[in-house]
């Protein structure tokens, strides 16, 4: 496992890669935001997709699913937020249907190569007549407007947009997420899309995902809640030209590299906007018997809600913080933990350090605090990213109404 | 496993059992409340405990365990508040034992026979020259002081008192506990402790009292958090004169049944008293493949934050009930949950019911909530407690100051 951390790839102002447009406009299932969207490659792209584990999963995640499976490949994607598609059964399977053959209609493509993604209450039947007029509605744009339609609690749209070369040729690779709350991924979270022009195999693209995602979206929690409409796609459409990417080459590293640089760098801003939170916790685990524990320590710090409301609270509380190491079953010699916040040394082999607590206290004041903490267990390394547990993530979950 | 209900055990005006005394004072750990006491038998009793399976088992759990362990006896406890004396190191050890020491001498007994309890602050060590100055301040009263020496966070003791004929003699149990926060017992929870006059042998006390806790006092979560401190003691000092307690006879199932009763009760109360609580949550799940499932649904329910959030906000969400039931990896066949709330149905075969949102609304304004779950898969049940999550526990937490 790689800690995220920044890689050759160079960031660049928010665009489109080659060949792929897009769309978000309101058509009344929320009061007044943009609700509705589509994304599509002028060519089928070679595409991969992780979803949720929850057991009741969604009918668009299931059908995108099914159809990325076949052959991975796709062309292109309907979104709507509001209505989750959710529990909804029969009548649910066949609107997520409805939808397909809609928008395959709509770029003349065939079916199989159209997928769809719904998030927001669960229980509720899309209002299908709202849909069939909005799509219409949709024109392909270079626009971000579609990373708007798929917002829920968010404050804001999570994008991420970085160019590298691949022998040679200019590649783009551009993400965008949804997610704020109901967030604690099981081999993935909430809704996430990934789209380049870079030349690749679908297996291949499937491989890479599957495995960056493991420690990117899958090591976020906002509130410990897994949803049921879960997925991350990946599509790439090959406009960049460049040798089709094979393994072991430096092209794949750099894929690579990429690939998790923009997972990962989604991945946080899903969690530094989580529900009602005002600051993001990036935890680092060092030196963990293996990389399972090392991930579930620091998954378990970033989602304790005393460790949460300690740090909404400016407080240095490490009492938590190793409590909830200790609750976890991973390989731990009680005797020899050390944890720093901010880089002050709080505790070193499981005692109190003195501590300028007033610099701690102020260094938490920061919209990103960090966790450090070594096992002095093994080489494994875990990072895991959540928020803190503020009294608007009450607020907003005692009144977002059914 | 038995779902907890009435036993046929009569509740009885707060007092101990024959033999029993106890004491609690303040001595400058906090403020102003109580903060130290003590509890004891006139004779050896038969004891049996349970412990956190938290990796940093305080010293104070760890020495009582140590002591029950040994032959199921003990006379005496030292109790505390304030000071967990938890993550001490060689000190912490070593100021349990002269806590036990103390007191042994206090009561001119083996100090095999003395166990000690603390709760409160990780990480800080006890202020022995306080304790030990505050020893001599106890004496052996029957008041109930000593169920107000461990409270933390707690607005009110926990306390539960019934009797019941064993044979012909009249038999007094009495519980009481502490706990507000940190509470996800694996195995035991926070502090809590019941004495009887009962005769009976301490190994099969030992076993009643596992087989006890397992449904009631690991069935409660607040937080999710597990302390580092928790125990549950139990001591039987045979004042009752009853023939001693042999399985497989109706004195067995009288005290089981009154035990368990007992146990059952403390943990509610622990529940309902949750940090910033305003509602216990009762969860009950009929039908489950087998009693593991049925648990593990019903504490996933009442543990969720976006469920105990709903149920401040007084909002029938059942989607997060179901979605809930769904990251779990509990046998559910996905198209015949049922769900309803206080008595109201809201979810047939996984979808949504009509239903009177306002009469449901209006329910939910109790201050015990109902959630009833049929997995449809089974025979077994399962049954949770837990409380809504509210802008106090957030206040409470985000203050407890190291």
């Amino acid at each position: 496992m790689q800690l995220v951390t920044n890689t050759q790839v160079t960031p660049v102002a928010f665009q489109w890669p080659a060949g792929f447009y897009s769309d978000g406009i309101h058509i009344g299932l929320r009061k007044s935001k943009k609700d509705f969207g589509y994304l599509f490659s002028k060519v089928p792209a070679a595409a991969a997709g992780t979803y949720t584990t929850n057991q009741f999963q969604a009918a668009p995640t299931k059908l995108t699913k099914m159809m990325i499976n076949q052959n991975h490949q796709l062309q292109g994607l309907l979104l709507n937020t509001a209505v989750a598609n959710s529990c909804t059964g029969r009548q649910g399977w066949d609107n997520a249907l409805q939808e397909q053959t809609w928008l395959a209609n709509k770029l003349a493509v065939d079916p199989s190569l159209i997928g769809v993604a719904s998030t927001g209450l669960i229980g509720a039947q899309l209002p299908m007549d709202l849909i069939k007029n909005g799509l219409p509605q949709l024109s392909p744009t270079t626009s971000d407007a579609v990373t708007y339609a798929v917002l829920t609690t968010d404050t804001h749209p999570k994008k991420v947009c970085v160019q590298f070369e691949l022998s040679g040729h200019l590649v783009t690779m551009t993400g965008f997420a949804k997610g704020s709350g109901m967030i604690h991924p099981k081999m993935c979270t909430m809704l996430g899309f990934v789209t380049t022009d870079a030349q690749i195999d679908g297996d291949l693209l499937q491989t890479m995902l599957s495995d960056n995602v493991d420690d990117t979206f899958n090591q976020i929690t906002v509130d410990g809640d897994t949803s049921t409409n879960d997925m991350v796609v990946t599509l790439a459409n090959g406009y960049a030209d460049n040798p089709s990417i094979q393994p072991h080459t430096p092209d794949y590293t750099i894929f690579n590299d990429a690939l998790h640089d923009v997972l990962g760098q989604l991945a946080q801003q899903i969690a530094a906007d989580g529900e009602g939170a005002s600051k993001l916790v990036e935890c680092n685990v060092l030196q963990a018997a293996n990389m399972t524990d090392g991930q579930k320590v620091a998954k378990a710090i970033v989602g304790s809600n005393l460790v949460k409301a300690a740090i909404f609270g400016e407080d240095p509380n490490w009492g938590r913080i190793i409590s909830t190491i200790g609750a976890t079953d991973a390989a731990v010699d009680i005797d020899h933990v050390d944890i720093a916040m901010n880089g002050m040394a709080l505790v070193a082999d499981s005692l109190a350090l003195p501590f300028d607590e007033a610099a701690v206290k102020h260094s938490l004041q920061a919209p990103k605090v960090i966790i450090d903490v070594n096992l002095h267990h093994g080489s494994a390394h875990g990072q895991a990213w959540g928020c803190d547990l503020t009294y608007n993530y009450v607020k907003i979950n005692a009144s977002y109404h059914t």
